[in-house]
């Protein structure tokens, strides 16, 4: 996030800012206060606004710093909830927590597949081992019998 | 998001606002100003204040109640970013953003297990009907031939 993208973001805040400023400026005018002091009040004023922006900017950006730091070095990119720590401010918190739901919602759904591949092969498996047993019953009557029937079948067994 | 949580999350806006509050009225005390005058720049101050507020939050409330309301009617979360529109402010953007990288992330690596899960099925399929040839073949042999071993090699054939 930087910071002109956040001062655009702020733009109810730094227009109400402005607002008071300018307001404070004309009353004061108005009341025949002096200049200086008047614009001694102004710049307190813009002073204080500055400290709160740029108190809020630095909460905020070293979240999403580390945040987007972590989305570029991670490679499953669906971890991120795990790896990033819940910030202080409840923007970042909704986000973390949005995150969290859809990145365990994802989790449930590669855990199907997988669970669904490994039935499928322990299935396929099983039935391999399976007719095995017959086969090599079939390749054993052949070896104690001899003739054309025998050498045709074992031909045939040769290829499965 | 509620209201009072919108508040605790802005103290340094607050804090600001509270500071820039009690400095004008001790200012204006300390001009001799009247205290009626005193008391109504301040609250106009405080108006502009909670003004600016208001405005702040209906906006990014009626984005994460979007969200939320999405994210409970969605039986898998993870197509969140594609239903929520984006929204006019750069927490909520940043928000999308993540959402959208995690969940591009994720799909690929679903679709990932898809294809694998597929290619598996294909590959055993192809076997299982390659096999099928060279029993058909021995059957259509002991068919043929009659004795002791077509009856034990047909009994092991029932098998398979």
């Amino acid at each position: 996030m930087r910071f002109s993208t956040f001062l655009k973001d702020k733009w109810i805040f730094l227009l109400s800012q402005t607002g008071i400023i300018l307001f404070l400026a004309l009353l004061l005018n108005v009341m025949k206060i002096s200049n200086a002091a008047n614009a001694l009040v102004c710049i307190c004023v813009l002073f204080i606004t500055v400290g709160a922006l740029v108190l809020e900017y630095n909460q905020k950006n070293g979240f999403y710093r580390e945040l987007y730091r972590n989305l570029g070095t991670l490679e499953k990119k669906y971890y991120i909830s795990s790896v990033t720590e819940k910030p202080g401010f409840v923007e970042g918190a909704i986000l973390m927590d949005v995150l969290r739901q859809t990145t365990k919602s994802m989790n449930d759904d590669i855990a199907d597949y997988r669970r669904m591949n490994t039935e499928y092969q322990d299935y396929v498996e099983t039935w391999i081992h399976e007719i095995k047993i017959p086969i090599s019953c079939i390749d054993l009557i052949c070896g104690n019998n001899k003739g054309e029937m025998a050498s045709g079948v074992k031909e045939e067994l040769s290829r499965i």
